[in-house]
């Protein structure tokens, strides 16, 4: 299993008139996480396109707890739980500061988000790129 | 059960570098269909926020089957299955042209959103406003 | 000179905590009524696309107003006042509802983008496709 | 005069099907450059809304000279030329790397973005904040 962590700050247009971070924008930040996370492996995204390989999302799952706001460094922990066949699901969950002192976190979402190997030439169904199965399997 | 239809034009701001619609998205339509759906059944927004009620989402859930892209018509299909409690939990699917006759549609997303019912003032638990219930009953 | 005229609900989730419809948004939806235009004219993405020309934007401006909130049916008028060159400028107006009756509008914001005329493949600047300046001609 | 600079990173979902960041972005990114400048500054957020103020965007101008694209790390220069009256007005600079190294960076984008202050009671124009003014003085 692979945990890592990254932080996002709640930007202003990212508000509702609640006063919440609007719920669609944890998505984008799910990406963000996953970007962070491939980094961290040393898997750069470009590596991946030239494998001639796209990462479509099939699956999407939010739990919501409580709310974020404006200007909360919100934490992300990233957890790959298992090693990817045809498809690779990353669950995420999201904590937002309670105090000043950063130490202090509570969990407010949890998330799932699944995406597919594709072939981008034909749009076709396709195993993970070498690169990606060599610097996962020694964490599993 | 109430069924609603309403329609959803992608624009280009929201395609990503894959051509397709960024997946995020679709949860900026679910909002759009259900705001579509209480507008037809005759319960203003105002009304709800009139009561003091506020609705945060609670669950998204989203399967993506097919991609949707740039300036795609799409035609999103709300479900409500079930009368409100606490919760109230809309059921989507979303279909695209697949020919310039827009008769021919397919399938390509299937999604829920549920909402929790929340005290504007206290941010605590309450029951539908009784203008929401009352539009609701002769469905049910 | 051609003027064309499109509307666009405002979404719950392009508001932001002042309660008010994002600035950027409005970005998004000068697209949308770019588009619009386009059709109107029968100038469909597909045929530009298939010219080879892509077409960035290179500067926009806007003045804001008075605020939009949401739900607000906006109107947008968009105006082609000069023959495009290697630029094409689309002026804008957004207009919003002041009561129920929907003839009662007030102007909230005025904005203009200008974008290039690029061939996809070698990213240099080029003429208008073709059928865009054939079906713009009459107009000039 | 003030300057501050800050970095954001080019979300997935932020590119659109041309391969680069969509234009109405950067707006989104401008804010983030004025949040970090405050907190820079010693002005946090809760501070300006606790003094009663709001401030809605009047103008928004920006020139596109270069695309930005997918994991780009950028650069944001904002500049506070003039001591504000009943209006704020920040120019920006973005800047995208040349190179891996990243010292080399080219100008891509200038903008400038100006903001009224406002009661939020009353939604007039008010002075500055005395906070904010006490702030700003050393720099002018």
């Amino acid at each position: 299993m692979i945990t890592h962590q990254t932080q996002v700050r709640v930007r202003y247009g990212e508000t509702d008139q609640m006063g919440f971070l609007y719920h669609a924008h944890y998505v984008d930040y799910f990406d963000v996480a996953r970007t962070e996370l491939m980094r961290h492996l040393g898997i750069p995204n470009t590596a991946i396109e030239a494998a001639g390989v796209m990462l479509p999302v099939m699956e999407v799952r939010v739990n919501y707890k409580n709310p974020a706001h404006y200007d909360d460094l919100l934490t992300i922990r990233t957890h790959l739980r298992e090693f990817p066949g045809a498809r690779i699901r990353f669950d995420y969950e999201v904590f937002r500061p309670t105090s000043d002192n950063s130490a202090d976190i509570e969990l407010i979402t949890t998330a799932s988000v699944t995406l597919a190997f594709m072939h981008s030439a034909t749009k076709t169904a396709c195993r993970p790129p070498a690169l990606l199965l060599e610097k996962l399997r020694p964490y599993f």
